[in-house]
């Protein structure tokens, strides 16, 4: 294995991170946050010595990293930035516990929005900000942006497996033939949607560092909010803005670059955003049937149906209302969204819309394929026959996904939690969610469980977001055997 | 499609019945049950006249079936099979209500054992006993029963696409190279074995009519029992003896038939076999070590572990103890033992541990191609390279078992039982097992449930037992549409 070029990567990507905390830095410099503000300038010190002894071991790498590589480096690449991105936590005191730092900066990076803090408002603002703002590094991927990033494009095979490694969906799309620009073109996106989100909600009277957070976690489907009631105590205004951005942060990047270009008609015959559009649309019409009544009014029971909806399917997490007190049509109807998550290319968690897509397809020619063994028969995704590899690879991608969840469902059953808490807190990390049912509801947290569950919780939340493959590769004999 | 055949298949299936209501009938007669016995005499002379009038409609037809028709002859057979089955049960008014009878016998005969009456001790006893006796010819299965009769061999494509829908796991292999005498050697295994079962309970002094009933549902790994506590009254010798039955018809028949030529050898390198006992070895030894303390020793916890862990993983579902009240890790192994139901081949449910060793090495496989794009990776079982069309169904098998599930929770869940109870009761019921956790556990049944709950139910245990396919098969509009 090429150590040397992955320790590279590693210290760039060190870097970025300890670049991205100045702004966390600042705001606690000047909200005179002494413990947050320290606890920052040391966390930052203690990367720039890590990224410049790796970079200083590793610089002459040869340029250029395999398939296998690729996904090692992205799996141990999200892990030591969540290593060292907990420590400002740790060190002001915000979040004394080690543990419970990592599982909520994983949370944050991966987009889940899990949290084991009762009352966020609590926390200093720097922390604050620097917690939101891990959904936003996190949705998109530090490693897409420090290939938007490189001066030269470099080898593309190399850039190629990293992208690959960490954007999820089956089957990756490159905008353009370059895979710097590609990246390019999609934090320019990213950027100028989050900012859009952020003057929507400035316009609902939000304070700035609250339409900030706010939005980062909207715009990376995150979900971590900046009080504990999450967004139930903002205007009908601005939880609608949110309903319909985390919608938007949900549909493949994909689409909005083929709308730049003009290219309308293959954005709406596209067959993963019909299906996305359907599935919300249905579910919010079952929800607010099966709610009629509980709400004062037709507008109110729309609102949070389409709210919590959006928030579940896109994996962020928000809330307005307790859904753990509904009837249990639409709490199952919600689990079910769980799994199925946002669209591929977008920064949501899940299965994934393209996927459950293709996985139906697949079923569907399997079962003509028992009924006539002898003939032959294709899958086909927007009119073009699917590569056998790519389906061979969704299939194992739910072997491996109901695998991992029924591990993880027993393991972290040692704490004694009832089978609900257990089951919906896997999927709610493992799905990158954030809130589950019963004791890890909207309205409670995960500070419950013991330490070993939330590690556990951690690399689900990781093997999540990372789409499981990285993961599994790290976590494989076979990988670190010298032959 | 070949109508004809199919009918005159029906028929035969529906005779194959009627003789079998015989007994249940005497039992009847002589235990002076009078609802009882008219109502098995007019089933009888329904069924006789179904079959009658079938036969003769259908006579001429031509003896062959492809791979479509014999999936959907068998689907119509059980779903006919069950709804002329639960007339006794109507018509004694021993369950008045056709729906609750009808999920009684749909769960007899796909060996579920899932049950709406609360005391089975109050039933006639030829209803008892034709419930129990529903378990042992579902287990096996009626139609390779009428394998093991037909006279001449016959199209060996048409017998084979028969058994092939009606036997449980991913590749049915032919003992011999005659289909009708791969029947007859299963029936013959399966008979010589519950007579056995019956001889030891009966050491055991229990009455000859609940060693009878309680050997069919073993046999079949059901887990109807003639008494509402289940298995719990009886003695540990008789529990015992169940654990191990219940183990031994968990295990794939061919086995058996291997060591009837001496071919020990191959049964002990059989790597499904042995993943079962391991898998059965480590559940009992964590769960004996979660219920410390629980019971009073520790030959008590371990007999207890011991049943529940046998009685689910070969999904029968006796019960000797309320599992619903252990802890949570104790409950969350069992569901897991739930999903990986016995061995192919043998007459338990679930997916088959032959499916999860393959699903486990094609994921492998699939790592591996991850890591390294260009090689070329294959997946053995027992050292044979398995065919990428047997992957590629036990990963559609995965993917229409996670469907059906999630769609059928979603759907009963409008009746508004909790989440456990809802999740568990479509485990219990897609999986052939019986009893679920908290409203459908152990000490409940499923009479709470709406009609349509029941419905969707009894579709699940449908599918379950024919290995989905056959089902989706009957649903899908393509089987219906004339070309």
């Amino acid at each position: 294995m090429n150590y040397k070029m992955m320790g590279r990567f590693l210290s760039q990507t060190l870097f970025v991170e300890m670049l991205f905390m100045i702004p966390a830095f600042l705001i606690s410099l000047f909200a005179g946050e002494g413990a947050a503000w320290t606890a920052f300038l040391l966390t930052m010190g203690l990367m720039f010595l890590v990224c410049a002894l790796l970079y200083l071991l590793c610089k002459s790498a040869p340029n250029a990293l395999n398939a296998k590589e690729g996904l090692v480096c992205v799996g141990i690449s999200w892990i030591v930035m969540s290593l060292l991105g907990c420590l400002p936590c740790v060190l002001s005191r915000a979040i004394p516990n080690y543990i419970d730092a990592f599982f909520e900066i994983v949370s944050g990076f991966t987009t889940t929005g899990a949290s084991v803090l009762a009352r966020p408002e609590d926390l200093p603002k720097g922390i604050l900000y620097w917690r939101s703002f891990s959904h936003w590094l996190g949705g998109m991927g530090v490693l897409v942006f420090l290939l938007a990033l490189q001066p030269t494009e470099g080898n593309s095979g190399f850039t190629m497996h990293l992208l690959r490694a960490e954007s999820p969906g089956p089957n990756v799309g490159k905008l353009v033939p370059k895979m710097r620009k590609t990246a390019t073109i999609l934090y320019v996106i990213y950027i100028v949607m989050t900012v859009a989100n952020v003057i929507f909600l400035l316009c609902g009277d939000m304070p700035l560092f609250d339409a900030v957070c706010t939005a980062y976690g909207t715009a990376g489907t995150g979900g971590f909010g900046v009080r504990s009631d999450s967004l139930a105590g903002y205007s009908p205004y601005i939880q609608n803005v949110t309903t319909v951005f985390m919608l938007l942060f949900g549909v493949n990047f994909s689409c909005y670059y083929l709308m730049l270009l003009g290219q309308f008609k293959s954005v709406f015959k596209d067959e993963e955003l019909r299906l996305y559009i359907l599935i919300v649309a249905v579910s919010i019409g079952l929800i607010v049937w099966n709610l009629w009544g509980i709400y004062g009014s037709f507008a109110e029971t729309l609102r949070h149906s389409a709210f919590q909806v959006s928030s579940i399917i896109t994996t962020t997490g928000y809330s307005t209302a307790d859904f753990d007190t509904w009837p249990s049509f639409s709490k199952m109807i919600l689990m079910g969204l769980m799994m199925i998550g946002a669209c591929a290319g977008s920064t949501g968690g899940g299965i994934k819309v393209a996927r459950v897509l293709l996985l139906f397809k697949s079923l569907r020619r399997n079962i003509r394929q028992v009924s006539r063994p002898n003939s032959v028969q294709v899958v086909r995704s927007n009119g073009q026959i699917v590569d056998e590899a790519v389906l061979r690879n969704t299939n194992a991608y739910l072997a491996a996904y109901v695998i991992i969840m029924v591990i993880s469902v027993v393991l972290i059953s040692l704490d004694g939690y009832a089978p609900t808490t257990n089951i919906s807190a896997v999927f709610a990390c493992f799905n990158n969610i954030g809130p589950g049912l019963e004791a890890v509801g909207p309205t409670c947290n995960f500070a419950g469980f013991s330490g070993f569950s939330k590690i556990i919780l951690s690399i689900d939340m990781l093997a999540g977001r990372l789409e499981i493959f990285p993961i599994l590769v790290l976590l494989s004999r076979r990988t670190w055997k010298h032959r």
